[in-house]
């Protein structure tokens, strides 16, 4: 696979393909994915970790914002935001030494140690005097929880995650989906300042495991880095999984983590089944397995424990009871 | 006059007059005024310098805030900002020179001095989460030409000047009535940030020489600080002056400036006028004047030009080549 198609796989979006193209020419281009101090990371954000091992991979210098204003901005309580930032920079890092990754060109940055400095906050005026409230709020309004009274920091999120690109001295930015109206609005707005627009690399917005969305504040709808693993067999038992529809969180999360890792490895994912029932179905690539699970080859149960078992593993690197007490202060 | 009646004199409303009366009892109480950088600065900010005249006579410290940031929340173009502060900055000191009042107490700060630094941003984050974009909207909806499709600079300018209050470590915000929404905005929204709500002091607004209000931005409604003499007359002559109703921008001038004025003074306003009409008239208060003018004993245009005579006397410290070419670079 070259750069681009390893940068390609699994996204949903790239804005636009052709300069992403030139970007690759450089020697060391950067990236940068924000995520906002809001709940609880889940095992969803393996999906952006994985994204950010390619880019990784591909030779990209990689920032991760820790954005604790975007949180507060975002209805985190400002009295616990610093402890809600601190079990992010705690977790995070361990997410991609649960998949293995070398690290070496990957930066934590959390947003409050350059989003109040005087340039920067110049900016937001300087963009806020450009960009109408209607505009703003449409950017933000799939990011934001607006609430029938929408407040004020919803409206100026997108402004400074606009400026993040700027700042944070970055080629491309990297999100989910849900993040596209955001991406759009800094792209029109960064020329307006004088500062180049970027591109905008989309993945999709899984299904959680019950619900549209694998959310941060939904519980049942994810599973929580910490969740001891028989938590884990319980949430996903419990998950929606109809024999033959495929369009699930489970399959979603098959798709795009589990069987990204195991083709990069190399390796097999295997679902016990007793002899009875035909014995272990061993898969290469997930088409074989969707294949299976539509013709109902693969039964939802033998699914489950296999998927429940996977993830189990991919959290044994959070079994540390440290992690457990600042998560406990933060929430 | 007591102090209390000193700083009512010529108000329109005070929030809450019992608070003004608690903050009259400390030995040096704090007041500012932040005038915003937009406009070309007239004769009806005359009103309120005589107001802090009160202030500083009543003993309180002064501030003026040359709030150059609000400028550019309000449509100021960045490009000039700087350089209407440098004329604001020139010609507001003049104004205590033209009537004469010891300045000692008076101290004038540029608004992005402060308002940039980091307590002060972190601070307009935290309000802007607990204020709703309406509600920051419906606060400036009277001081922001907000236009068809408002920017959300507007929405940000009513927290910035919440702040304000704050930060420049006052007891007494003084303004003009087009303020007020902006001023309960501050009361309402400074404790939810453990911070305490300040006493709100207004004056009216004064009908312009033609139309509501004496405008900075319409040229037509306003004496200018640096109109020649002969500008002046003309203006006054065309202003809207109606014989028998007083209520127009000569006379409202006449009461809160100059007669304000002449009463500190113990001066008379004398109406010059050839002996074959009566000979002049003199006058030691507003009311005499009103009544005359009501009763049509003082016509309209000795009137008028006995307003641009004392109007061209307190224009004289702003006749310096030096202030036109400062004010030329900046619109």
């Amino acid at each position: 696979m070259n750069k681009f198609e390893l940068i390609k796989r699994n996204t949903v979006e790239i804005i636009e393909e052709n300069e992403l193209k030139e970007v690759l020419k450089k020697k060391k281009p950067v990236v940068y994915l924000g995520t906002a101090i809001t709940g609880t990371p889940h095992v969803g954000y393996f999906l952006w970790v994985l994204k950010l091992a390619d880019f990784l991979k591909a030779g990209f210098k990689v920032k991760i914002l820790l954005a604790d204003l975007h949180g507060a901005l975002d209805n985190t309580p400002w009295n616990v935001l610093e402890k809600r930032y601190n079990y992010y920079a705690k977790v995070i890092p361990l997410m991609f030494k649960a998949i293995d990754v070398n690290i070496k060109d990957l930066e934590f940055i959390k947003g409050s140690s350059f989003q109040l400095k005087k340039e920067y906050v110049f900016d937001v005026l300087r963009m806020s005097s450009f960009a109408s409230a209607k505009e703003c709020k449409k950017a933000s309004s799939e990011v934001v929880k607006f609430g029938d009274n929408p407040k004020l920091s919803g409206l100026i999120y997108p402004i400074m995650q606009a400026l993040d690109e700027e700042y944070l001295r970055v080629d491309v930015q990297f999100a989910g989906l849900d993040q596209r109206k955001i991406m759009v609005f800094a792209r029109e707005n960064l020329g307006k300042l004088g500062y180049k627009r970027r591109v905008e690399v989309m993945i999709p917005i899984i299904p959680g495991l019950v619900g549209e969305k694998m959310s941060a504040s939904d519980e049942k709808s994810k599973i929580d880095l910490l969740d001891d693993e028989e938590t884990v067999k319980k949430k996903i038992n419990n998950a929606e999984c109809v024999a033959g529809n495929p369009n699930n969180g489970i399959m979603a999360f098959l798709k795009y983590v589990i069987m990204t890792i195991k083709e990069d490895r190399k390796e097999k994912f295997v679902v016990k089944r007793d002899k009875k029932y035909g014995g272990d179905l061993v898969y290469g690539d997930y088409e074989t397995i969707e294949k299976d699970f539509i013709n109902k080859k693969l039964h939802p149960l033998d699914l489950k424990n296999a998927v429940a078992e996977e993830i189990n593993k991919l959290l044994k690197v959070f079994k540390k009871k440290e992690l457990k007490k600042v998560k406990d202060l933060a929430y």
